[in-house]
């Protein structure tokens, strides 16, 4: 394939990463939380070229939700210090990283947990402690004995963790905060028992206003989606779009109002938080190739034309796509390979 | 990587497709609607192993939604009478599929799509007409006058298609079939005027009850999903599921239930038709690679074990995959790759 020069010439439908408000918003967090008071989350945009760019920011450790993610960070050469957020119980994979000098510290909630990072060749751990949302994590009572099994195990214990992930869509940041601090509460209760350097939390959501972990794992920051741009106090850009073509227009009849029809879909993006936004009109459903929307002006949505849709969530959208373009305004001036999928 | 014998030695989240249920559906569906009565859509396993074996059961013409899956089918010899559903407005691509010797016949709606056929070399189209589902589709009155113009400038026109997507999940058969009936007049009428040999319409939903068009796009028969096992009169089982792990595990306290976390989430199963199901227990909510839910029996979701998860939509879970995995019970016999994703 000849790299494209412009928009104009991708297949759509194709991501879009705006140039300039992705440096905007990598900045902004750099500024606001420097070095390894963040530790950058590759789910959101599972690319090792832009795992690169917050690198060279200053951010050298990095958070993985996979096996997949580790394997690709480390073989990237970003390998300095990964933690995989997520509890995994075949480490064999792990175990292999670590091997070839990579630094690779796992999640463990559980003496199974426990029991799969020694067998797989693991040897730093975090204790992961439920603070409120009802997923992984351990007890705060319980964060003790885990660290001590795993100490008597010859596991490294590094800290602890703990997502208050329900929080970070809470519009009002007083309520925001406030609840953060009593999530954060626990997580320091367990801290206090377990020891160690690391108390990793947060995201996005709440980079500002969870003072209390000294590193935070916001990923979404970065190109953001329009869930996240929903909450006003967030100084980030909506960087992602997804291009798209006019495939298909019908004028309004019988009190029916005029529509058009866009190549994306339920296979270009991710649908959880909802249907995408289209800046100039209102997005009526989506099928597996298809957005059927009503542009503000039908009269603008002409056959052939470029869209720029908005996704709702970056994280699932981006795990659909091979790869993402670089763009600066219609100019492409880079490809961004989606290299960590799978698992 | 090593084929794997069993479920147990897969790393999950992988989807499987049982083998005896899969050759059930494919069963059913080619007695009732026997060869070139059935145009299998390939959108909803983009997988040409699957797609052989549909083609081994009699069907020989396909309906594909992408330039990507018209490309991958032609590539797999699998290109004998391939319909693109769907509007494309650089059809050059396509146009190098024909010169191989491949049969590809494309859904025109506009004077648009009609030039780009012309343009890309792609000569033979059907009229998409819309019959009632607010997406692609001409007018009926407006199919005739599309025709002319088309074999005005040298194509050859096959036919008509349209999709009554809205019915496919009508409880009621005797409903979908009365709303069906009045979506295929409408196509009728624009055949009357139009002429060919195709009158392609159709869905998982309808095949039963759409007696008006001569060939039914259904794809979802194959493998299914929860949305579609919900319509009692459908006879498809549900081939597809997706074998994850338990993660974690919190016993219930201060009276909220235990729950436990499999591997599985927003980046393995597709979200636009609600939470997956997972029998004998219920779905608290899904993260990126989690899902959270809530056993009928917490003791007997250990920490480790395998669990299936039964997928909401069938298309969109699968294009999340690079491969699918044939199984026998839990024995894997076969590797399916998903070998016509993107675009």
């Amino acid at each position: 394939m000849t790299t494209p020069r412009t928009i104009h010439e991708l297949q759509t439908p194709a991501l879009l990463v705006d140039h300039g408000l992705l440096r905007e918003n990598l900045q902004t967090m750099s500024n606001a939380r420097p070095g390894t008071q963040l530790r950058p989350h590759v789910k959101a945009h599972k690319c090792t070229e832009l795992a690169r760019l917050q690198h060279a920011a200053g951010h050298q450790a990095f958070t993985c939700a996979t096996i997949r993610e580790v394997e690709g960070m480390a073989a990237a050469g970003l390998g300095t210090d990964l933690l995989l957020a997520n509890e995994v119980l075949d480490m064999h994979r792990l175990g292999a990283v670590v091997a070839t000098g990579a630094r690779v510290t796992v999640a463990v909630d559980s003496p199974e947990t426990i029991k799969a990072a020694v067998e797989g060749g693991v040897r730093e751990v975090v204790i992961d402690v439920n603070v409120g949302l009802p997923r992984c994590g351990c007890a705060v009572t319980d964060a003790a004995g885990l660290a001590d099994a795993a100490r008597a195990k010859g596991l490294e214990v590094r800290g602890v963790m703990g997502y208050e992930g329900h929080l970070m869509l809470l519009p009002d940041p007083d309520d925001r905060r406030k609840q953060t601090e009593e999530c954060m509460a626990r997580l320091l209760t367990a801290h206090a028992e377990v020891g160690g350097d690391i108390i990793s939390a947060g995201g996005t959501g709440t980079y500002a206003v969870n003072t209390w972990a000294n590193e935070i794992q916001a990923g979404s920051y970065l190109l953001m989606d329009t869930a996240y741009r929903a909450i006003p106090d967030l100084p980030f850009q909506q960087a992602l779009s997804l291009v798209t073509t006019v495939i298909s227009r019908t004028p309004a009849a019988n009190g029916i109002p005029g529509w058009a029809v866009v190549d994306a879909g339920l296979k270009s993006l991710g649908m959880d938080h909802g249907n995408p936004t289209i800046p100039g009109g209102t997005v009526w459903f989506c099928s597996d190739e298809q957005v059927t929307w009503q542009p503000d002006d039908i009269a603008a949505a002409q056959i052939g034309e470029r869209i720029r849709v908005l996704p709702a969530h970056v994280d699932p959208t981006i795990a659909l796509h091979a790869r993402m373009w670089l763009v600066d305004g219609d100019d492409v001036i880079g490809e961004l390979p989606v290299d960590l999928r799978g698992w």
